[in-house]
């Protein structure tokens, strides 16, 4: 394909990478951030240290300060910002664009108030006549790995067949491999979701259990947010593939996840404030565990475990009461998917 | 419930786990087993090296090397035989048996040859008089673990929901908890058949690739492997429970799974031969990657990881060559059942 112009917003650990994928096949990559002692870093010295601290950037990769700088004359748009701005960024880049582009986002959380997956937002505030429908991508996909090139199979999912077939080929090479999928709920809430289980996978891991435990907590868990995507729209084999097991197969048992890592000082009795300050980033488990726990009640879809990682975060509560309750509540089926 | 009197067939490391389980739930357990050695072990030392060196069995867990005596009497017989030896087993019962009993089983795999599940096996060679219906249990569950009385959630399958619910009661306790499910053809096949993907996702760690490739190959070998069980009759859901997912993170992503070791081998270019004399246990996934595929082949189901596996294992192909393949096939749907 022809080289396309793409805008990433965020630099963080994921827009990074992504861009350095981009830059691989050919596209012309303007990242944008609002930090400028960072786009300056990346600009000058082709470094971004506060996630890669031993990697060197193609020098063709531009970052930006300005928004409208960046975008300008742009075949596509990749929002990687955190969740709780993505709708601020969203609304910057309506009243910027004057013409129609390729929408995706590679982010991973629900908002918090309303809920919403992050392409609702999008939808929400980039009018139609701008856009493509939007696509999200996401995957097992520990960002220190994509970097250096080592082999990465994520999803590319949208309503519209075509703008998903458009960024798998935008992607793809021979390290980096996207599969198409019309489930967006199911994508995009099993890729929020299991950033709860990995918090759990995480904390039991904390407490000194092994192997089984955790991979009953992570299967069981994936049954309660299996069953809470069901109840917004979901098919629930989106959740056995790459946006769902694969993803928590990476988060949920390895120490590079910062979710996994949070959950892992919980369960060693730290406390949420100390975690989240000592961890220096975006914690998107911690405040999608509210926002699922929210659903959980307004819908009445039955999450004993994220009810557990809730009342550990945010009531103060012991979390290893959860694993008591999970092992002494009523003999269960496996495969009950109501309350 | 009353004590039970059951036999356990196999003292392997699962049935020796599995006695401890049953022992710790005021059952009369009796073991038996076709090594004499063994058997007087377990009896005058309360040990089974073998399996477990630091380990000492509760001194009322009894062993037999005569069947006849250790079938005497007993309310439920549980197999966990390796499945080569499963139907010779099955039929040494059906003659001796004289009432009607529970059957169960715990072993993962498929016959080589006749490609059969054993509770097929099972049912073929004891008379339907002589037993319930045939009652799977299946799951995450390094026996390592469970014999330290770790946390394991684990499920029970069978056609007959009683059965089931028979079973989880005689093993359910504060460590130890099963779900019931009744999808036997799920349950089984995806016990069998994740061992095939555990020995990829070693051989990926025996080749040096990262989390992000091992997600991958997990996930979407579990989609291949969940292809050829929905050909034969599986419910695609079971496929990410307990005896699927559950099963594959603890095989897969862990050096306490033969299947991976056997892998991770594979991986480093040791030659199978090697390989099974140094491990000195059975590696089920070595032969369930012929029985899949052969099966694959007989019912036209797409199963490129499975494929290199077993080229790698039977006809020494380089491992490395699905790799590259899997990044190089043309750009692919993620939930494509079909061919």
């Amino acid at each position: 394909m022809s080289r396309q112009k793409i805008a990433v917003l965020g630099p963080g650990s994921w827009g990074t990478a992504l861009s350095q994928v981009l830059n691989d096949n050919g596209h012309e990559v303007r990242i944008w951030g609002n930090i400028p002692e960072q786009v300056d870093e990346i600009n000058e010295f082709h470094t971004n240290k506060q996630y890669f601290k031993d990697i060197i950037l193609d020098d063709d990769i531009k970052a930006y300060k300005d928004l409208s700088e960046a975008l300008q004359g742009v075949d596509a748009i990749l929002f990687v910002v955190p969740t709780k701005v993505t709708r601020l960024v969203a609304k910057q880049v309506a009243e910027i664009l004057d013409h129609k582009v390729v929408i995706m986002h590679a982010s991973k959380g629900l908002e918090p108030g309303t809920h919403e997956r992050l392409s609702v937002i999008l939808e929400e505030e980039i009018p139609a006549s701008l856009r493509s429908e939007i696509v999200v991508v996401s995957g097992p996909s520990h960002a220190e790995e994509t970097i250096v090139r080592d082999i990465t199979l994520i999803t590319a999912a949208s309503k519209d067949l075509e703008a998903a077939k458009y960024v798998q080929r935008v992607f793809s090479n021979h390290y980096f491999r996207l599969y198409t999928n019309p489930d967006v709920i199911g994508v995009e809430t099993a890729g929020a979701l299991k950033n709860i289980i990995a918090v759990g996978a995480g904390a039991l891991h904390g407490m000194g259990y092994g192997d089984n435990a955790k991979a009953a907590v992570i299967t069981r868990g994936l049954a309660e947010i299996t069953r809470l995507g069901v109840s917004l729209g979901a098919d629930p084999l989106t959740y056995s593939g790459l946006s769902g097991v694969g993803d928590l197969i990476v988060t949920g048992t390895s120490p590079y996840s910062r979710n996994w890592r949070a959950g892992d000082a919980l369960g060693r009795g730290e406390k949420l404030a100390d975690i989240e300050k000592n961890m220096g980033m975006v914690i998107e488990g911690i405040s999608t565990t509210k926002v699922a726990y929210e659903l959980a009640q307004e819908r009445n879809v039955y999450m004993p475990i994220t009810t557990a990682i809730y009342q550990a975060i945010y009531e103060g509560k012991n979390i290893k009461e959860a694993i008591i309750s999970m092992m002494t509540n009523e003999f269960r089926a496996e495969n009950e998917w109501s309350k």
